[in-house]
Parts: structure tokens; sequence; C-alpha cells
């Protein structure tokens, strides 16, 4: 969506410390829909697994329930591609919340029926976005 | 790989019922490195959150920490596109282990330091696969 180096998603900037940045992004997410399914903790995982050091980092699997019924009614091996994934990360001053964009993934997949989920998809996280940032 | 009509990954068909399916696809992971992070069972979320019936279906997050390191020293954002996720459903006889390629997400993402990180992902997915069905 615009940036070259980064076709696959969107990318805000909150002010907020991490804990409340993740905090912020599951409530928003949540009044669009989308429950978080799983949280992968990065941080933790790189040290518990391979001793590596590594900023604070979560990945939330985000889903709503009935577009993801739509999805797997138009491709059962849609699984491959949910849930939708929403990013945060530490940074300087605050931290940075990512959002796959489910067209891009989804053009991936092909099919007139994933599209039209995809697009209900975005239009969701967008609003989640603007709210973040707003 | 080679099905037009499944561009994202790759399918394979075991005669295991599908508890054992799920057992032995996470232990040939296991042995070529990838844990299994997160797990959605997608029958009983579609049930609790739509009542909708749904056939017998999880999706495993899996991750190699080595290669999700090499990954997020390429690509920050990288996160949006991880873990990598394999499907397993209930079929007519047994069931479908579905693996999702690699390249093919990292083609989305672009950038040639994750393209060799797909790479070796996908050769150690592809012996999973094999060993499926060996």
């Amino acid at each position: 969506m615009g940036d070259p180096g980064f076709p696959y998603g969107v990318r805000v900037t909150v002010s907020l410390p991490f804990d409340q940045a993740v905090e912020r992004t599951t409530a928003l997410l949540q009044e669009e829909g989308f429950g978080v399914l799983t949280r992968i903790d990065v941080q933790r995982t790189l040290r518990e697994k391979l001793g590596a050091d590594f900023r604070r980092y979560v990945i939330l699997g985000a889903c709503n329930p009935a577009l993801a019924h739509r999805a797997f009614q138009s491709d059962l091996d849609v699984g491959l591609l949910l849930p939708c994934n929403v990013t945060v990360y530490e940074t300087e001053g605050g931290a940075t919340v990512g959002f796959l964009d489910p067209a891009a993934l989804m053009a991936v997949a092909g099919g007139e029926g994933l599209r039209a989920v995809a697009a209900e998809a975005g239009a969701r996280l967008a609003r989640v976005r603007a709210r973040l940032v707003g």
C-alpha cells in the first residue's frame, strides 16, 4: 500500500509504551470483530530457543470468525493463510504496529471469493489503524 | 508448486485418522527443527463463535527459531508472515496435511535475504512431507 519496501502490510507508529500498545491494539481489533487467537512472544522465543537478544516484539494472530468462515467456504485450504497477523514491536519512544494486508496475501491465493473477504478484512483493519493513531 | 488451483502450498493425503495425522505431522516438524508455537482448532472456534458446523481442522503455526532469527535480521517486519502454517483436516478415509510454501509467501515480501531463508524452510518442509507419505 504505497511503500515499495513493505508491500505486504502497513505500519503505524504510536507513542504508547510497548505493553499499552499491545493492549490498545488488541482492544481495537476486538471492536472490529477480530479476536486474538494466538500470541507469539518473539523476544522470549528467540531467547529461550537460541539465547539471542531481541527487542520486545509480539505477533498477534487476529481472526474475524465470520470472515474466516466465508473464506473457508470459498477455499478449504485457506487455513494456511490464517489468522491475519498484527505485529507490535518496541521502537525508540514508543511502538510500531504492523498490519498484514489481507489483499496482498490473498492475491497469492487467487479466487474471487477470497478477494471479497480480504477486501472486507482490509477495510476493518484500516479502521483499527486509523483509530490507533487518531 | 505445480497445482494452479493451489499456488501457495502443497497438500498431501495420509491414511491416518485425524488425531494421529496431527501428532505425526507435529513430530516430523520437530525433527526438521520446527516447533509448533500455535495451534488453532478451527472446528471449535467456528462452533463457539458462530455456532457453525465444520470438519475437524487445525492450523499449526510452525517455527524454526534459527531461520526465524535470520528472517528478522533481514526484515524486522517479517513477523507479519510468521509462523509458517501447516494445516491438518479430516477427509474421507484419512486426513489432508497442507504446507504453506514459504517461497510463495516470501515472494510477496521480496528481498534476497528472505528468499534464502524461505528456500531453506521450504526444503525442510519438503522432507517432512516426503516422510509423511513415505
